[in-house]
This record gives structure tokens, C-alpha cells and sequence, in this order.
């Protein structure tokens, strides 16, 4: 209804377990008629950085990640990209990281993310952001965060889509780093109340949606009402 | 010698990778005439916060360690110790820890240190601190770290001696943990110019040793002088 309406449509994810292709095949099979093109995701993101700023990576992400940087030098690495590595969080995974970092004149630890921590189906795993501040306190070095709510990562969305952000509106069930980043961003944001969405988050003390839609089917309502 | 003058000694350690009946073993072979009893270290520290608090734990520590908690009450755990559990630190054990904690109504984790890495013979580790990091910010909680430089820990050394804190010199190589923890208790601290000490830490912003020492035998000789 969005694209039929002639609107332009960018997805935003923060996944890191697995490849765009991998993600796009997954919402094929659920009926979304989406692109790899269409799709913002951290790791694309950051190997955008590494070429503009000249860094080789030590990659500690999960192996089904690996494709994305299939392109990018990875010899004698100067910077430390950490995903959601998942199993690949070993003890000898993470102290191997943990020592390039510290041989490093000025450690440089580009993070795929901050979340704390993730739901599965076998219960709650520890996120990125949580062996991120491990590393960062360990090295006493600030992480770069790719993906959302950094504000470089909606730019990228929006300049993929080629509008400027108030002619933009985000969709997503996380207060913060949805609703949170696309507004710091300039766009206004609409919060769905399912997936990760709390009653709680209607009282955050930072940031407010500027509309609440119960799913995503009303997002698309209001939005094809407005135009 | 320091015996011999009648002066009081007491050992104060962050080892948390063996018991006290190790550490004193492999002191003693060295020729070090050491008690037991003469160890302050952050394993019984813990089990004293956690007797006097009602607290049953979920260990994350060194298997060699946990002699220390044999006769802790761990049914139903309410708290989380974490100690460096070196090898142990598996992302299951980690996830393990973090659940534990997240699901409780008030987390409360106790750190039995908060170093941020150390070196081996095969390389640098990191250290409890970075694990400690990596749950406080999954759980939004702040950990109670036990052994030095906390001045509770410096205190129940105190305690044991006997001698109030005037009376006590620390002397150690940890500008921060060793001279600073003590020093703010009070006593006085030498540092040492041997292991961890490196020439920078006599820049160091906000901790200045009563004085240096090339090694032991000159700490000994330098009390022994001002009797």
C-alpha cells in the first residue's frame, strides 16, 4: 500500500546475525516485496566507514555476518569491528580482540549497535553493547557506534531514499533507538505498540512518539490519510 | 625482618583464581613464613558481606576458587558473585549470570575486583572488571566491588592487624589499587618500582605515593629505619 500509493520505503534494522540477502529472503517469505537495495543495516554501514577512514578489521561478529565484509581488507588489522557475535563471545574470541586493541596506538572499536541485551527463544542473551562496554573499559577507549540510534545511520537511510528527514517518517517499536534516533535526526517517528514496545515506554523520560499505532497496518492508515 | 622487629603484617591480595590456602602455599615456597590468617583477600570479604546480608549467590568464578564458598548457602541464588572466572567466562555463563540478574527485582552484584586486565605467560587477559562492565550495563546496575581499592576491604585488613590506620603502611605496585585504596583509608603507601609499576605512574593525576622504593628489601629497610 505504501509503494502502490508512491511512496518511497527504507528499512532500518540493527541486525547483525546475518547478511541483508539472508534478511530479505526472510521477509520475502513473510510477503514483503522488498530489495537488498532497500535495506539500512549496520554492517553495510560500517564498511562504508572502514573504507572512507582506511581501516582493516579484526571482525568479531557472527559467522553468518562474514559475507558483508567479504570485500574489505582485513591484513594486518588497525580497528576492531564487534557484532553480535553470539557464540563466536568466547573467552579466547574476546581476549584476542581485547589484545590487538591494546597493541594499538589509538584503539579504534567500531561497534554493529549498543543494545543490551535480546530475547530468544532459549531466553535472554547478552547484546553487543554489553561486551562493547567491556572492551571499552578494559582499553579505556570509546566504541563508534554504527546503526541505529546513531544519527549517521538515518542520514544514510534518508539519502538512500534521497528525501530530506522532514519529508520522512520512521516506524518502529523501540523508544529509543527508533523513535529516539530518527527524531534527533529530524524526522518524526511513529511507535508501534507490539514487538518490543512496553506500556512503560508511553513515560519515558526522554523522548515521545509523536502518534502511537497499534501495529504497523495502522501506521500505514494514517500515513496514506495524510498525503 | 619485619616480623623480627615485632612489627604486625598483614597480606592484602586481589587473587581470585585460588583459594588462600594456595596462594599462601605458593608463598610460603618462596620462603615467606605466612599464615592463612594473614591473607586479606576478596573471596572471604565476599562470603562476610554476603552472611551479614542474607545473601545466597550464583558463582562466577575461578574453579579454583570455590573452596572459598563452601559453606555459603547458593540455593536459590538472590545475588551474583563474579570473580575471574578466566575460562569460565563462556557466553552461556555469562548469559547465565545475566539472566539470573535481570530477573531479580533488585539485582545485586558483588565483584570480586574490578581490574581491567592482567598478563600471562601467554598474553594479556582481561580481567573481572570488563565482565563486571559488560552486566552492569545489560542489568542498568551498579556492582559492589569487593578487595582493593575498596575501603571497606583496606578496613578489614586494619581489623585484623589490629593497628589503626596512622599506625599502617601499605605498600604495594598498583598505583590506584594499592597506594591510592590505601591511602584514602588513611595509612600511608609506598609503591614499588617492580612489577606493575610503570615510570608514568609518577605522573599519575590523583595519586602520589608517601614515597618510592626500588623493591621490597628497600621498603623493609626504610620502615625498619623510622621505628
Amino acid at each position: 500500500r505504501i509503494k502502490a500509493a508512491g511512496l518511497k520505503l527504507q528499512l532500518c534494522t540493527n541486525e547483525t546475525q546475518a547478511t541483508r540477502e539472508d534478511f530479505v529472503r526472510k521477509l520475502r517469505a513473510m510477503g514483503f516485496d522488498i530489495s537488498v537495495a532497500q535495506v539500512t543495516a549496520p554492517a553495510p554501514a560500517a564498511c562504508g566507514l572502514l573504507r572512507e577512514r582506511g581501516l582493516r578489521p579484526h571482525l568479531l561478529v557472527h559467522h553468518d555476518l562474514l559475507p558483508e565484509f567479504a570485500e574489505i581488507d582485513k591484513t594486518n588489522p588497525n580497528c576492531v569491528v564487534l557484532g553480535d557475535a553470539a557464540e563466536n563471545f568466547t573467552y579466547a574470541n574476546l581476549n584476542e580482540a581485547f589484545r590487538l586493541l591494546i597493541g594499538m596506538e589509538k584503539p579504534v572499536l567500531i561497534s554493529l549497535g549498543k543494545g543490551r541485551y535480546y530475547k530468544e527463544t532459549d531466553g535472554l542473551k547478552l547484546d553487543v553493547g554489553a561486551y562493547m562496554k567491556a572492551l571499552e573499559y578494559a582499553c579505556d577507549v570509546q566504541a563508534e557506534v554504527v546503526g541505529k540510534p546513531a544519527k549517521r545511520f538515518f542520514e544514510s537511510a534518508l539519502a538512500e531514499l534521497g528525501v530530506p528527514p522532514e519529508q520522512a517518517i520512521m516506524i518502529g517499536d523501540d523508544i529509543v533507538s527508533d523513535v529516539g534516533g530518527a527524531q534527533q535526526c529530524g524526522m518524526r517517528a511513529l511507535q508501534v505498540r507490539t514487538g518490543k514496545y512496553r506500556p512503560s515506554d508511553e513515560n519515558h523520560p526522554l523522548v515521545k512518539p509523536d502518534a502511537y499505532v497499534n501495529n504497523l497496518a495502522e501506521a500505514v492508515d494514517i500515513i496514506l490519510q495524510q498525503l
